[in-house]
């Protein structure tokens, strides 16, 4: 019989009614013959709430119990998960992360699992049950309670699939899949049938919001294909996978952006060896993070220093810079956060030539301007005006030719 | 250094105004030089929004599941103590009843703490850290989550006092103590200075929901005496404990009384033996619980059986009746819901005369009818009109001279 592991978000988890609709999934999945784990996520904004909880009482929560206290959120979606599927008749049994053997390092908040012992579930799915695991969530060597921070239950999934040796691990969502760019601003984007890991991993670190990148990374060093699906509906989804055919592997995958950029230049920079690093340093020690880095050309030893962040993280950063200008000898300090970004992604722009002068034509042809762009093998980067980012995703779309299967 | 085990209520944990009032608490018996575990219940009405949810997608939930459900109140308080404990700059760490050591036997929702393994609580408060533990929950040999049922945190409290050895266990609450009747009905009621176990027990059993009997039993076998008091303010409240001196013993020390008492006559049973087993049996089979039984004098080898319940169980009770009524050849069945009782406790009743008589002349002073009366060695009961019981302990409460020190 083979196991399949299935991976509920909170939207799909929200309320009683939603919760009844997954047992209903579930039960299907396992009367087609299958053994059946799924992980689930806290219901809706449970874990909103409980930080909020936590921010009435304590103004910097200590995060072994931050820890302890948010995993009930998805302990609370698994009882319930298990009841409803019980009261329907069906042999189910709820785990935590520790009771599912999921090990992880100390490190609260964002802790990595080192390992699973997958014993008890598989005791459980041999005696019929349909086993509902808390996503989010391990427990330490000293029973201390952690969680795998932002994309955790995707992550718990994905683990879990690859220790029970699963054919695929299924994760269902408010979205239908992975799109060829975000359908609100590309009405014609497309459902991709299939896409590559790494393809997967560019899109999901520029702004495509569908799954965590941490996930797709662990499903690419394993080789387990992570499907992307709605839990509302039976359409098919989005197969991530390794074995991707060469036809679409060679060509642009999808447009990714990212509203959430801001821009900032330190001015009359002289061009000695050490200053950048003095400045970012500074700036990560502020817990700022910076994105893309650009240096313009040195105009009698002195230059200017650009760099991209998030619009959040502006303030910080140029409280941050104050002294650090001084103490180099720079002149100023200019922000602008009203930019954005567009990428490209396919694994096939590795290989084939023209595809950055054809988004910078695409992009001019609309007479947006370029500020700054940032490559990796398989993604190309324009930072622009914010304004112009649906227009730009649309034009994109448009040149590389995504509208057509 | 003395180890002292707190244990804070619901109602004293409602908010986060209060959490932080009672990490106050917590700071301070620390300051004056103990060593601070602390045992907390859900906030406020978590419980009851819990078991509304299980109850949305579950006719009749699962008790595994329910109380792993409903052992995330207690962990949501545990966690948010400690932060505001840290946030105050004390050293403090929050433990669930499995990182806690507390092991329990496997029925759910009622189980039965097995044995407590203080290792890591010692541990911890030996590093200077305040001690949070969820109450109410413990784990299985299987690790499978457990609640302890009906008064479970008080339990916890009282078991943790005792495997640490700590002097007392003071557990605070929204009543200021044990009064000698309940201060709504007797306005000149007094608090309870101290004290023993066994009165305490009757009370308990009898109406007076200050604590749990199971948690007074636990502290009677363990000689582990019990203070209870306000969360809200300094003042004394009521310690229960063994060693209460024979003057105070030697006389009534309370009155309690309950309002849902319901009575059920079955009217023309054949007095044969056998029969009253036949009625019970039944009644036990379908979950119904019976207080006081009385048989009438037989006459003509046909007699009335009468018992009381809880009115709830009314309705259940005489649906199971039914069928019996037929098979043991009884007339019929009557009920009646309007009644009440009330009770003298009092250690020293045992070698003390003339309890009883006092207490039925001053209901009768009073008009009151008596029904049934049902007595232990330290008790004595009377089963009146719920309408009455008001009157009936304020009769007692001056006839009996508990206003007086």
């Amino acid at each position: 019989m083979a196991i399949i592991v299935q991976k509920y978000g909170g939207s799909s988890v929200a309320d009683a009614e939603k919760i009844k609709n997954v047992a209903c999934r579930l039960m299907r999945a396992q009367e087609q013959g299958n053994q059946v784990v799924a992980v689930v996520s806290a219901m809706g904004k449970t874990t909103d709430s409980l930080i909020s909880l936590a921010n009435e009482v304590s103004t910097r929560p200590n995060r072994r119990e931050m820890d302890s206290l948010l995993s009930t959120g998805e302990i609370v979606t698994a009882t319930l998960l298990t009841m409803a599927l019980r009261s329907a008749k069906h042999k189910a049994i709820s785990l935590t992360g520790a009771q599912a053997g999921i090990t992880t390092d100390s490190s609260h908040s964002k802790a990595k699992i080192t390992g699973i012992n997958p014993e008890r579930i598989i005791e459980e799915i041999n005696r019929g049950r349909i086993v509902i695991v808390a996503g989010f969530q391990g427990i330490t060597e000293e029973m201390d309670v952690t969680t795998l921070g932002r994309g955790g239950s995707d992550t718990s999934a994905v683990a879990l699939a690859i220790s029970l040796n699963a054919d695929k691990c299924e994760t269902y969502t408010d979205v239908e899949g992975v799109y060829t760019a975000d359908p609100r601003i590309v009405p014609a984007a497309r459902k991709i049938e299939e896409i590559g890991y790494e393809d997967m991993l560019e899109l999901a670190s520029v702004g495509a919001k569908v799954m965590h990148s941490r996930a797709v990374e662990l499903g690419w060093v394993y080789n387990m294909p992570i499907l992307v699906a709605s839990s509302f509906n039976d359409n098919p989804g989005t197969l991530i996978h390794g074995g991707v055919p060469m036809e679409i592997r060679n060509k642009v995958s999808g447009i990714a952006h990212d509203l959430n950029i801001a821009k900032i230049t330190v001015v009359g920079v002289p061009d000695k060896p050490g200053i950048a690093s003095t400045i970012f340093e500074e700036l990560a020690d502020k817990g700022v993070s910076v994105d893309s880095i650009v240096q313009n050309a040195s105009v009698n030893r002195i230059t200017d220093l650009t760099f991209t962040l998030a619009r959040g993280d502006v303030q910080n950063a140029m409280k941050a810079l104050e002294p650090v200008i001084k103490s180099v000898g720079a002149k100023e300090c200019v922000s602008d956060v009203t930019l954005g970004k567009v990428s490209i992604i396919g694994a096939g722009m590795q290989s084939g030539p023209g595809y950055a002068s054809r988004m910078f034509k695409a992009l001019s042809d609309k007479g947006i301007n370029i500020e700054l762009i940032s490559t990796s093998e398989i993604r190309i980067t324009c930072i622009i005006d914010g304004d112009k980012v649906p227009e730009a995703v649309q034009a994109l779309h448009d040149v590389f030719e995504l509208e057509a299967e």
